[in-house]
């Protein structure tokens, strides 16, 4: 069964990032693989992007859609096996999935990491559990340490943007108050390290990513180095792993600024979104000539529909 | 105007049940009886199956479908007639429910009881608004006193299941710590009074249901009395119809064991979900051999497209 | 760009009025033109007409929708430039509106008026960011000050009850105990003061609207001399515009009764719904022969029909 929860179900990168820029241009030619077929999108957390791409994606594909808010719409799920069940969670992931996968040709999850447990959250434990349980193949709309629908459409848009054979890509730590996950960062790095690129990944001391996401990346610590000549600059802010979830600095001078950029090859500068303005990168960055952070963003649709596409054809 | 309030609105039970089969079989074999029809979908509790398995059906019938979640989405609606409005509700069901019938072909409706007013409950206010105002044909999604597209799955799944002519059916009260309709019993017991079935209720003094719903299911208050030679065990907790909305008891030795499970004729264990595991039942027995809960709520989307159907072909 | 936001973006009210009156009666003769179009939801306020219909409007043109409850379902959104984005809203309207834009081909938005600060509600942050960032038409599902769908509703109900070629049409300020926001108001205004109709506004002394809403309309302080013959009683409850969102007086003589409609030439009841009955409006009237507010409520699907019809012709 054709599962999509990271880099290893992606077979082949090329051929995903050439069906999502086809796609881009010929958004309806596939409407007959969904007919009859329905996707059901499950959050356990907010999405914008996620939410409406994937919708969307699923439409052009002719497919009907079902979205559904975890412990609002329904009732809180229990993830762990063997308990007894006298809690807030009202029903277990196990009947849960199964149940769904009755229900749809396709479930699509998101369920971000809870960054009070590192050896839970890396255990993957909802993705694992709907891949086991539900019947039906899953995709994962980010997890607790991945986010593969964003790498892809962040590899498309590379692909579109990119002025050299071999662009130098950056990924770079930025400042944030709040505890955020790593998925994004872990994702992008393995992607980026199967891609023909130069990659190298930039953050404060503490912040290292975990090894087996991080996959052999360059990593370098100071970040005006880092910046020198790069076509693309990847800001994204994360928790560290190995003090697990903690902020252990929110060092402003982290902060993207157009002074920073100018360090670059007249480099893009990418974000996933949402983004804190003035706070992760300046106004004028974001809003100048150099962001494509909506575009970006656009191509989250393509990918989407490029990894549906890839599924539907093995139904 | 075909209405599914009840088993009393399902002209025949057992037309109803070989639909469901025939839809498993070919379900989009009528997807032109609900083109360029809407169902809305209205919601006052959470819910999972009902939720998916409905907008599938309508689905699977070339409707459209909206979903709406009453108080959150939308305003809280006031039910009682004849009072000044000036409390937390800030829209009457007389117009909400005459407006929702303006934009919508069906309606089906999620209400819980609220298990505080015992009258109030069993006069079954909002379907009764819902029927009175609403001006199109309502679907009860499980309200304050019924559940009977659970029923009717319920009988479709006896019937894929049943080794025997008259299979013997056991109703069973289990443990549980929160207070709980009685609408999924009541419901099972106007079903399967009404089936060629042995039909058993059993369940601790002080728990007896309803008589008008009963309907003269033979009631046993020893469980393992019960369980003896059964084929179909149907597990179920719910609260105090004579007290009303009470827990009685929390006791243990009411859960379903492989011990009583071995008590029976290899009878097949079926719950509504979600189940409280190990609290109601053993993980032994849901994950083992005799459990058919997974197939009886995937039964959830052919009991709706029954009912859809039969609807569709009247409008 | 063809967007919604006022009577101003409706080149021809008359126009519109038809096309709702035509689109009654033939619901989907348009279905190709929404073929393979998708509209946004967003709500940053609850919604029941607005929300179905819209979604209702689209489906018989054939549209797909996805429906996203802002700050909820999403993140909180910034709409303030130039700020440090270190509070509560996690992303910025510039790129969620521009992103969106990339997802949908219409995007409708609903945000109420906070009615803490005038100046703001009444600069129409939402929809002006929305205008400028999406790069697809965006259409008012009531904004801080306007609500030009429930007018457009309210013209084509006239049209179809009026009994006269010049119908004499009131508005009347109702009491309420809560602060509302003036958009249904100041839209009436808007729109009846470019229709053929004997146009009057009633209200207490405290309750004028904005001028630039008002547009001239005739007020007249005395209730019952404003209803004298009057063909439509339009009842609305508004909190103060000079003194910013304050309720003045709950003076319960302002409800709307059967006497007071004796005052009418057997006019017409209409409110845009929800109402609080027995505060605003009496059981007697809301319930009796007069009263078409149900009708109205009802023509809200062809008003955002024939607005999602003229927009997709541009598409």
């Amino acid at each position: 069964m054709q599962h999509f929860l990271s880099v290893h179900d992606a077979t082949n990168i090329d051929t995903l990032v050439n069906e999502g820029l086809q796609l881009k241009k010929s958004p309806f030619a596939h409407k007959h693989l969904g007919e009859n077929k329905t996707i059901g999108l499950l959050f356990f957390n907010q999405s914008l992007r996620t939410r409406l791409s994937t919708q969307r994606a699923a439409q052009n594909l002719g497919m009907n859609t079902m979205v559904m808010t975890v412990g609002q719409d329904s009732w809180g799920l229990e993830l762990e096996e063997g308990v007894i069940m006298d809690g807030g969670n009202a029903e277990h992931v196990k009947e849960a999935a199964a149940v769904m996968g009755k229900y749809c040709d396709i479930l699509a999850v998101r369920a971000f990491a809870g960054l009070q447990d590192r050896e839970k959250d890396y255990a993957e434990l909802v993705m694992t559990q709907f891949k086991k349980y539900a019947g039906v193949p899953i995709v994962n709309l980010e997890s607790a340490t991945r986010h593969p629908l964003q790498s892809l459409a962040d590899c498309i848009t590379i692909e579109e943007y990119k002025t050299t054979a071999r662009p130098k890509v950056v990924l770079t730590w930025a400042p944030h108050f709040k505890s955020l996950p790593q998925a994004v960062a872990n994702s992008f790095c393995e992607w980026m390290t199967r891609r023909d690129v130069e990659f190298v990944v930039t953050h404060p001391e503490g912040y290292e990513l975990n090894p087996d996401y991080l996959n052999n990346a360059k990593v370098v610590y100071n970040q005006d180095e880092a910046f020198a000549g790069a076509d693309f600059i990847y800001a994204k802010n994360w928790s560290s792993y190995e003090q697990y979830g903690k902020v252990l600095t929110k060092d402003p001078s982290w902060m993207i600024t157009q002074q920073k950029m100018d360090l670059t090859n007249k480099g893009k500068f990418m974000h996933c979104l949402p983004v804190r303005r003035n706070v992760k990168v300046t106004d004028e960055v974001i809003d100048g000539p150099q962001s494509i952070v909506v575009e970006q963003a656009g191509n989250r649709l393509w990918s989407a529909q490029a990894v549906l596409k890839q599924i539907l054809e093995t139904l």
